[in-house]
């Protein structure tokens, strides 16, 4: 790369910004409308390359949001990138913190909540070529409910660890 | 998942610990010999399954560290995750820390340097299939060095940002 490829550098590079943006990344809300299945949260889509067979994605909630309580045949490789909260794998719930690692396998319910009081923010791999999300019916979620760890994470309210 | 399968999901949260490490994840030290082109470089595999087309490593270099100086054709999607330090891409250097977002792409030289007085350590998703590194000859380093600020670099001593 020449010193006059210096301008073509500039996307190559991009910089942290406060509040957990990125130059150049545009910061996606997530539309919630009547029976939204998840709560203030946005996506920013940090890597996205034809010569890349994944995406690394950063989600983040803002304090007491969560993400949609979804399965899928594709596999998710998280890292918990800011704050605090739970997160819901099968029927596990787990407190989970910044840099901590999840491995979501293939069609294992799973949601995450920012139960910290502040925004929880994680980085999620996934591989291009993936299947669409499904949601649990509620027949589904009623069997989940009967393990009251589980229910109390439902309702927002997890354990003390 | 049953209650049952609290021990399977073991493996699946995995928690960052003190000093960089993960549970679980095994700290891969690369031995330095005599012409070792990368010095006080560690590895660790966070993400790496079949079932995933990607891998996600954390590569870290102590304080004055540094990774090895190379090309290849598969792309590197980095995310500088502790401390800072500069990167070299191209012919490019820059200053670079904490959450910045570094595109590699296909046959550009590039290295890593742990150049703010304490460790840097970083993200790097890459494809699982992938072709092995090559290192530059000496005439290439030669034609690097004829840029002062690259020199500098490659000395160790990057010009203040």
């Amino acid at each position: 790369m020449a010193r006059a490829d210096s301008e073509a550098a500039e996307g190559l590079f991009r910089a942290f910004k406060d509040g957990f943006r990125w130059e150049g990344v545009p910061h996606m809300p997530y539309k919630e409308e009547g029976s939204a299945p998840f709560k203030a949260i946005s996506r920013q889509v940090l890597f996205e390359d034809p010569d890349q067979a994944c995406q690394l994605r950063y989600f983040e909630m803002d304090a007491g949001g969560y993400s949609t309580l979804e399965r899928h045949e594709h596999v998710h490789a998280v890292m918990i990138l800011r704050g605090n909260g739970h997160c819901l794998l099968g029927n596990e719930v787990r407190p989970v913190r910044q840099f901590d690692l999840i491995t979501i396998p293939a069609w294992t319910l799973h949601q995450f909540r920012a139960t910290g009081g502040e925004p929880m923010g994680f980085l999620c791999m996934v591989n291009n070529d993936r299947d669409k999300p499904q949601l649990p019916d509620s027949a589904e979620v009623e069997r989940l409910r009967q393990d009251p760890t589980v229910a109390a994470f439902l309702d927002g309210m997890p354990a003390r660890a």
